[in-house]
């Protein structure tokens, strides 16, 4: 009858395989014991230390289909649940990614929620208490959340402001999670692994990284991502001298201050060697 | 004639209990006193005191069809009392909850009022003085409540501000109770029946909790909701060690700042011991 | 032609009575003498003086329909005069309740205008002196009030601030009236009538409510109407202790301050014996 | 083939009398002199000074069809130009008002024009130059005015600020007229003829009015208009006592202050003795 | 295929004379030089000194077709390049003036281009480069412009502010030329011509005009246009005695503060003998 | 079964040769490195210091369509990724620019990527780390990107303010490369090839650019673009006097201030001599 279908949920065929993590404290059973009670789950830490795949990997692991959202600024809670659209000169009704989650089953992740707009937190609240539903006002729904669902929200705490954040009544709904990036020795293993640029290579690229991150909050406003690291390991890997992937990869995404620049350089001079 | 049927009231039949509520004080009967007079009622108080479920605690106690709206940013009186959409080519009209709630009788409750639109206060008004109707310009109605029709808001004054607050000629026409905590015993006895964890392993997590909440204002911005408490020994029954069900489900989600959670924790330990 | 059809006027047959009315000061006199020579009418005053009220009585009074439009932040020119809809593919048109105020002559009453979008004050502009007229630019048509229209408007001078006023040039189209609580023993009376309790019971509700409106612009923002005291006393009929009564109907409503709680709570007892 | 119709002119059968106007300056020749010039017209001045009725005035006594808008926030270049409006599912363009009085010719005049949005200045700017067109991008039609187009606009120097005013490139594009209150005795025979009060009963009203808006600027925003002495006098001619009609027609409109009030009711008092 | 028919260029059959335009620099060569390199034009200057003649003039003598646009506050980029409209139940395009020139050939001009909104520099940028292209978004079209398309905007430096400005990124796309107003003898002879006053009469209104011009940023905003000049020589051939010709034309312009004008009457006194 | 067909790519057959470019650093080479390892670049450098068309030559260097959008205020996630559209009265879905590259392979190029609406950020995180995916909510599509993909982003660190930057999110995810202007020699071999002047005469105008760049952040806001000593160069080619060129294609597009207009007139006299 609706003239738009429903729409599937995300291809798991074409990846059964459970995206690799390492953890770096104890999150897989803190989230699998607040799976056991599907209590929500909050997600917070630095820009790169590897929220979002700790996701995938606990929804691959636990065999729940993942219904990521990336939130910002004018995401609004009919994002999340769904809309009326013109379907033939009918208005048909199309479920958001939300109310996938709770009809399908399923773990739903809002990735960044302090971004989205302040309606979305309120649709969250009858899911993440007790009553555990979803009303769907706009088409009289309320439906209550099946055992396979559950819910999950990250954000960065870096980036709070008075005009961004999470009210105490939303916040207080969450089981909370700390994320900080990987111990050296992880790091250096994991992006040798995804750049194909040897360990021995990669440890001053990691240390180099290391040192970086202790000057968050003074010159940079964040630090330095693995993703980053695995980018210039990848470009040296590729051919390009070191110093010159150190620039592109590390220092330029850092940066535009040229005095900044050109101190970061000067670390990177006395780190690399 | 109306493409779009009414809606029906929540189903009622799937859930005929009356919710577990622990009175604090004079609540209850304040409740029924109003209701025998058709008075409209204003919860104030913290997050996690209890405001919603005691609303709904009293509706199922009253026999009373339960409309709940969870108020935020963008709701607008539209969003209550109901729209005109696109139904085959004709337009139909579809009540909100608050239209609903007095056509069918009920309770119509709305959860944090203070974040809703300034319009939203002003429907309220001729339904909560000697009037009580409903006029839906839109629809050229003009409907009389019911004898079975009560209205109650709620919101949390730590929230009000400059920009967000009610104004004294909406305030005026609400009977108030303020909301706080539950005293020690009561809230034991609440958490380990919510958890499933014994009232002895429960007992120091609501003394932290209380403990806790002595700090709001100076190092946190709310207190421990009842809520917080009842995750961290549902994690503890779970299996999760004592230690971290608290950093995760009673630490974390009351900061973000390193030198508080520090603060917190060093309350943690002196308390559990 | 108008698939949607015109709206008629509010049922008169389901109220013909005229609404108690205590007048105050020579506001009757002065509204009749307005209506005899047409004039526009302002109404200034502070919550729960009596203004909607009045104009209810008065429209009763003259036999007049009363069309009330309630005003607020999003109210505009359109929502007064009118709106084209979709019905059945074809563009209508649908009055609002001033059009239907001049097309099918009555009082329209427009409380609180100072909250309305500035567009609104224009629009009241042509009926607002010697012309008497309403254009209806989206139809093209020039309407003429007849001579059973009138228009009265209101609001609460303590709301007026740099962005919400009314301009000189919309406040010069009125004459106006000052509206403030009513005497002592009128009060009294009106409370016992509404109530149902006795006069002797109400009095030191009253005097209790006289002594708090002299703390207006101290501590509390407005002082506490009539409706309030009306509230308390009902409760009190009801059977709730006096004192639970005056803390749920006349203080919380006042102020969330606990500060400012504790003091009201001490005139109170001070008043109340 | 337009399944709106043009909308016809302003009725001009129903009142062919020209509207009674008393001068105070050379405004008459100066706008007959510009309208042989087809010069553009801004008229400048007070609430109240009688600008709309001199338009008025002068666009009967010229033959000319008048065209009247009232400008406000959310008026638009497209309320002036016209629009498409959906019918039987078709596209259909509607003029609006200037669009029409330079297709059939006439006084165009835009009452408060400083209120208006700011494309709306931009659309006169081809009519008020040698060019005197009016492009209508939307249908694509470039229209010439006829020689019986006139435009006039209007506003109150007093309101002027820095987010509402006049740029100079649209200020530079018309003859200025400044208006001001008319001489006494003019006055006092204007009021006495509208009111239907004798000169003697009007002549203090006349001078309170005159000494009232001497204080203009100090304790009140804007001076009396001649239309508050006329609602002062109706009420004295309809049997209100002089000083409750004083008081409900001059001093109430003026101000909210009680001070203020009673600072004006001291000076009503000692010129009408 | 489109239901609304591409829409014809401006009728240049209703006017195939030149504009007269009477150049006080090197601005036609510089013009010359800047078609024969397809150059983009930028020209500055102030309100009246002739930025909007000149480009009509340039665009006759060129043979170019002249698309104007006079941008505004809400003037985005979609007016100029196009929109989809619903016609007959189809979505049909209809291309904005900028496509059209693009299209057709021609000269483009957008007025006061500061006043427009932001992304109306954008859709210029591919078009003032190397590339000279107008990517069409939304109908999937990349238009290049003929050999016959040249774009012009002009603005005006004494309303540029921190919030409306041009980017460094698109001022650097524009030849710019610099206007100012006419020398004494030909401002004389100009205004003689156009008002049909003689040149021994118009003298000293140019000398008038002149003096105060130099005012400018002390008293007056903006020096006074050669169309005031014509205005009030106008008045004067009409019939209007010159002092309050030049009070209606030039004085009354200039300013609403009455010490100025008593000034700006002083100077003209001064001057006029 | 679309109604609104698949854009085509942009025509590659009109423009099959490599826009010339003349490289200042390892800018290439890099680029290369980058495609080789699939990561997304981002452009850092002042107006005209040749991004733009770097990513073109790049592009066709590769072999790659691309895909340029100019990023703009009002520019959103679903400019880039899509829309629904009415077709014939059914909704069809039209591919935005980002969307196609991600279907049809090739190069996304995001130039001022700081100026867009926040929500496009979010667009590029899961194009922009290992899952390479780009979801579409509103068909239900999950777009896997080909090899043959590649994003890049450019910005001008000069603009970046408090509102307007890139969140390190954002950054971290791209390798970026910095841009300054061309090395004398190489400007003027450009600035002669692209205006057909000769090398002689060019270079006094280079001289004077990179003169006038050193004055950046003083006086001006922005350094001479090498297209502006295009434009000067052309018009003398062209037969304008080199003085007035200079003027009108180099100074008047710096600054509308008179003193910083005369003062860069002197340094341009000292430099040409």
């Amino acid at each position: 009858m609706n003239a738009i279908p429903r729409l599937p949920a995300m291809p798991p065929a074409a990846d059964t395989t459970i995206p690799a993590y390492t953890a770096s404290g104890n999150e897989r059973f803190l989230f699998e014991k607040a799976w056991e009670k599907r209590l929500p789950l909050l997600l917070k830490g630095p820009t790169g230390s590897g929220k979002t795949r700790f996701v995938a990997h606990m929804a691959a692991k636990l065999g729940l289909p993942l219904f990521t959202v990336a939130c910002h600024d004018d995401l609004s809670a009919a994002d999340l649940t769904g809309r009326h659209l013109l379907k033939g000169g009918e208005t048909v009704w199309v479920d958001g990614p939300l109310t996938r989650a709770v009809r399908e089953g399923g773990l739903c992740y809002l990735d960044e929620i302090v971004e989205a707009r302040k309606d979305v937190a309120v649709v969250l609240h009858p899911l993440t208490d007790d009553r555990r539903i979803l009303p769907l006002e706009r088409t009289g729904e309320l439906l209550a959340a099946p055992p396979s669902f559950m819910i999950a929200v990250s954000y960065n705490p870096a980036y709070q402001n008075l005009l961004k954040n999470l009210k105490p009544s939303t916040r207080q709904r969450f089981v909370s999670i700390s994320f900080d990036f990987l111990p050296r020795e992880r790091e250096i293993a994991v992006v040798s692994q995804e750049s194909g640029l040897d360990e021995g290579a990669v440890a001053p690229l990691v240390d180099l990284a290391r040192r970086l991150r202790t000057l968050k909050g003074q010159d940079i406003e964040e630090g330095v991502s693995t993703r980053l690291v695995v980018y210039a390991a990848s470009l040296i890997a590729a051919g390009l001298p070191r110093a010159e992937a150190v620039t592109a990869a590390i220092i330029e995404p850092l940066t535009d201050e040229p005095e900044v620049r050109a101190g970061l350089a000067e670390v990177a001079r006395a780190v690399l060697g």
